[in-house]
């Protein structure tokens, strides 16, 4: 049984698609599981009671399992994180982290300012000892199964041993959220030899190499929609945030450009097209859980459509259900105590 | 009247292909124009004579305008850039490379080993005064223009001030190859504020605001394949090496990859839609100059097939008939004038 709080009041589309996401996910969830609405509860209960109230009702048990939470502080998109930690403690994104901390919720997730919420649940879950930064966890599709990237804009400059942490935290996503074992672990280069790559990443492929990791080597850019090295499949991609959150914005741009340009021709139908290309949407997979905290929190696209909202409620309730933050906790534990 | 040499022993499917670009670009280019196949003579007549001997013939003076040079030495993948310079003289690369030194050529193309090609280059034509080495200018398809992105990877680690002389090469290469006046210049990072990015990036983001460029500030990912960002349309996309291979290796994979998913469904007509998917294909576009050499060496991918190794060739006359090599060395020589 599992409580998932959303933050009804982030993303470009709240609170129409947050509060659509959360029907949907739960009518398609258990009805073990509950959902807490966090935001400003006339604005939720108007949209719950209007548009949305017909699907709504026809759920078995959802008003039981659909609490609303109020928090009257917005966030506005030019609010700096630590304005949103200090001066609004009673915004949806502070309240609903704090659910978690006093033990009433199990996990979050908010479409909100993506800034605010690294910052806050740092704060506020706190870090797993050894680690200096969490890590964004992005799940990409590929021609085969999707692959976790990661870092995909936490971290920027990343040293060797922030690269094999992230490797660490990957790993432990891999087997908890995409249920893969002894998930195959992917080096982001620039060429599949060792010596090929920046520095970091140079000196990140031997720290791998030693590292108690299914680690498989070098991947190029090629290699990412593939899902694949010359090795094998893979399953977690390593890099550091500047490249992850460049790469994350260029994919994530080219089902939507290969759609219109396509729309435009003539004599192409492209609703048979949609469906092909959209599968090859990252924005649409939804839900990147940061990766190191205490806790469980869902980071979304600010862009995201219900079916986005719906799909970071199923990531964070598999990372509860699979008890991914204690996972992490060990996993770092044995990567200190091996000396990597 | 230029006259360039072509590596007809370059790339993975040379000498056919190398061959048969030679040829479209023979009956495309201008009559006063001649192409050099530089390489083993035996093989690449035997070809000339059979297969293609039909299409050959039917060109206006084509027997004029291609020229056979011998160069007996066969440049292998494993080949270090170091054996080549120095133990294989009269390899396809070396032999083509040097007909510019000694004046009796204008441009070199080739498909082979990208590190050879740059070490030679270099080695052959020298740097221009105040660069370390040089950079690859790579076109990139978009829904405008194309763009011309650089560094894409001959540098990986790079300083703030190089990125600044990859915005100066790019600007001479947009004016002189893609015919901008003006060139835009955007800096690739993760958000478009000055203060978003790595170290590198956020320091020379303040250097090209300085600079006698024509900066119009970051984009981020999803900017590259639209061509422009906020404030407008982009000519020159900066970046170091690292990146900017990732990302056109990724960009490469993606229209062949989409195509391939989609073929696999029933009822769509793929035939219609490969066109619109293969304008996406940066590997078609054909021809990286590499920038910062004093002569003109031209780059092209190892998988080139004819259309790419013709379009490399067109690019190579732009820059002779443009003078880019000699335009560069101005823009640099401005540039450390201006102190930036």
């Amino acid at each position: 049984m599992a409580r998932i709080a959303l933050d009804a009041m982030g993303g470009d589309h709240a609170p129409q698609a947050t509060i659509a996401g959360a029907l949907s996910a739960l009518s398609e969830l258990g009805q073990a599981h509950s959902i807490q609405l966090v935001g400003r509860s006339e604005v939720i209960r108007k949209h719950l009671d209007a548009g949305l109230a017909g699907e709504f009702d026809s759920m078995v048990n959802a008003r039981e399992r659909l609490e609303i939470i109020e928090a009257p502080d917005v966030i506005t998109m030019t609010d700096k994180p630590a304005v949103v930690i200090r001066g609004k403690p009673k915004s949806s994104m502070m309240v609903g982290l704090t659910l978690q901390t006093t033990g009433k919720s199990d996990a979050f997730v908010s479409a909100g300012s993506t800034g605010a919420q690294m910052a806050a649940s740092t704060v506020l879950f706190k870090l797993h000892p050894g680690l200096t930064r969490p890590a964004i966890g992005t799940i990409l599709p590929t021609a085969r199964k999707p692959v976790v990237m990661l870092d995909a804009g936490a971290n920027v400059d990343c040293s060797p041993d922030e690269l094999v942490q992230f490797a660490r935290l990957g790993t432990v996503y891999a087997e908890d959220i995409l249920v893969r074992s002894n998930p195959a672990v992917g080096l982001l280069s620039i060429g599949e030899e060792p010596e090929k790559g920046n520095a970091a990443v140079k000196e990140a492929h031997q720290l791998l190499k030693k590292a108690d990791l299914n680690f498989v080597g070098n991947m190029e850019g090629r290699d990412v929609l593939q899902g694949e090295n010359r090795r094998g499949p893979v399953d977690v991609v390593v890099c550091d945030g500047f490249v992850g959150n460049v790469l994350l914005k260029f994919y994530e741009s080219v089902a939507p450009l290969m759609l219109a340009i396509l729309k435009k021709k003539a004599g192409i139908d492209w609703r048979k097209i949609e469906p092909g290309l959209r599968q090859f949407d990252p924005s649409e997979v939804g839900g990147a859980p940061l990766l190191g905290v205490r806790g469980v929190s869902v980071i979304c696209h600010g862009a995201s459509s219900p079916r986005a909202i719906k799909n970071a409620i199923v990531v964070a309730l598999r990372a509860v259900e699979s008890q991914m933050t204690d996972h992490i906790g060990k996993r770092l534990m044995q990567g200190s105590g091996a000396g990597t």
